[in-house]
């Protein structure tokens, strides 16, 4: 792994590769020649658009996606902040790859590729046959009372990111970024609100079901570790030590590299978004390759949503994590280079375009 | 078919199927077994839960979904309200069945069947091969001028509708009706104005691309067929007769059909809608066997989803019509019974439950 060394500038901070743009425009060129009106299949028109210039060809097509869930635990759920016990992180990673989970499902159903990595479980698992192990620790420690980790372990928590991507097969053609963790819906929270400058009580919400009096002491959680915190963040890199967790480092590592490595990102709900934001933070070009899957019910996704310039192209009111609502998204996504590629041209199906001319748009 | 005859209640009236509620129960149990926090996937679960009641079934399945696009021409377009000309209703049909179409890609992307029937061109296309040929009259009258077609007529497209559901392949288990027509958001504007008691220019909208001075133009014709049509209308069926189209009668007759017969309906965009619309006039056991697609861009399809109390499952600012958006959704609703019938119980996947009280939802 490319670790930064003391004088090298990071691996994070080099350059992302750059979307075609000829390819792009042939493709919009291809949208204004189908057999409907122009504009008429709205964002699917620009899902096949982006993918033309993510792909470099006008017809792009997905091949190869692929799904990896990072799943690490938070030393906060200490104060009581999440609905589950923490032994369910290490239950869910084998429901992962017995089959069980919503993703396994979903990864099924479209024939994707599902990876699962441990970043760092409370409960140690390397027994766990089918799931790639690069634990930093037990789980983070309580940042209400501390710093989440490190600076070294949160540079460990991006690199194993990269390590995963430099790793998928060969053809990959969509990156998706599933997550696990009791707690992390309290991390994403404290991170997104240090980024975004924000109180942690604009952004934060019930999670996977914290509710009435619980979700009031999870407010007054999140609310003390920032003031806690703040005085320590001057950078990204800062706040993931602060409040992040691995699995949120992880993602941020994964999608930089996938920005590097030309890979298009479709990205899943609010924890899986403030890890775009980290990204983008720390590698502005990261957000060229970002394809936004599902608006979460989860009430600060939508700040996270907008501080990034994303519409997502689902709304199903889903709020589980685990890449579910990105992988929901994957079939839009086909459906839009399936109309791109094989709907016929105006000339090839002998139809009359537009008669009416059109003044204002 | 069973039109109505002077003493006997019109087959549109005669009960709908009742959904079963003990499956209903069933499936709302098992998704609070799955493993994940309950409620977490949102609009999926309900969307499952309301097959099973459809199917009758604890674990429903979709297995033969079937798509018919009923096609019309409307005399209104000579006062030049749609952007194209009234010669591509035919040629979409050609391109309907040589597969370039947006639903013939969509068709075969969800290998769904596709029928296409002509309601009544104004350009004749009896030698079309491969469509099933009832037209009612070459295309309505114009509205602005006179009714668009006579009470004979009204039933002779509501009886199409029926009769093409009785057609459908034995185990058809999802029903999508689509459109084309030159002009129809134009009709579909003025019933569903006349049906909510509201002024088109509340509706009206650039249907496939009028804007400008045209859409201006498009309001004022609308307005002034709303004068005309309205001291003529006392029913839904003379709102049918004096502003609407065969195709749009068609369709509110198939989705009546498909209700009496227990067929699922998942309901496209605009003027789909506007047909449910009618076929909940009509009959309002109708609404119970409808799902929403897609949320269309059309401003007057918020309106009618409104009066219908549906909410689409997609908003891809799509405008097309043809069912596109319907079958778009199609695979949310596969996904959402893959994640039903195969996700693993908590108690099948050993996985610890929710530990907090919620005192509040």
């Amino acid at each position: 792994m490319t670790s930064a060394s003391r004088w090298s500038s990071p691996w994070w901070l080099h350059a992302t590769a750059i979307p075609d743009f000829r390819s792009e425009q042939g493709a919009l060129a291809r949208q204004n020649e189908l057999t409907k009106p122009p504009g008429s299949l709205g964002m699917l028109e620009e899902v096949a658009i982006k993918f033309a210039a993510w792909q470099g060809q006008v017809k792009p097509q997905i091949q190869l996606p692929q799904c990896v869930v990072f799943a690490a635990d938070h030393g906060v759920v200490a104060q009581g902040v999440s609905a589950f016990p923490q032994a369910v992180t290490v239950e869910m990673l084998k429901n992962f790859i017995a089959g069980g989970a919503a993703i396994s499902v979903l990864a099924r159903f479209h024939q994707m590729g599902l990876t699962v990595v441990n970043c760092g479980t409370a409960i140690p698992c390397e027994y766990l046959q089918g799931v790639i192990h690069r634990p930093v620790a037990a789980g983070t420690e309580d940042f209400s009372l501390q710093a989440a980790m490190t600076n070294e372990q949160a540079q460990q928590a991006l690199d194993i990111g990269a390590e995963i991507i430099d790793q998928l097969e060969v053809g990959s053609d969509l990156f998706i970024a599933g997550e696990m963790g009791i707690g992390n819906t309290s991390a994403a929270t404290c991170l997104a609100a240090m980024i975004l400058d924000l109180p942690a009580t604009a952004l934060v919400g019930p999670g996977t079901g914290v509710t009435g009096e619980n979700l009031h002491h999870k407010q007054q959680v999140l609310a003390a570790s920032m003031r806690r915190a703040k005085e320590f963040v001057e950078s990204p890199l800062q706040a993931l030590e602060q409040v992040g967790g691995f699995e949120l480092g992880a993602i941020a590592g994964a999608y930089i590299r996938a920005a590097q490595r030309g890979i298009p990102i479709l990205v899943d709900g609010f924890i899986a978004s403030t890890a775009a934001l980290l990204a983008v933070q720390l590698n502005e070009g990261a957000r060229d390759w970002m394809l936004f899957g599902h608006q979460s019910a989860e009430p600060g996704h939508a700040r996270v949503l907008e501080a990034l310039d994303a519409e997502p192209l689902l709304q199903l009111n889903m709020r589980l994590g685990e890449g579910s609502g990105a992988a929901t998204a994957l079939t839009i996504v086909k459906q839009a280079l399936a109309l791109h590629n094989e709907m016929a041209t105006f000339a090839e199906a002998s139809v009359s375009g537009q008669h009416l001319v059109s003044e204002a748009e």
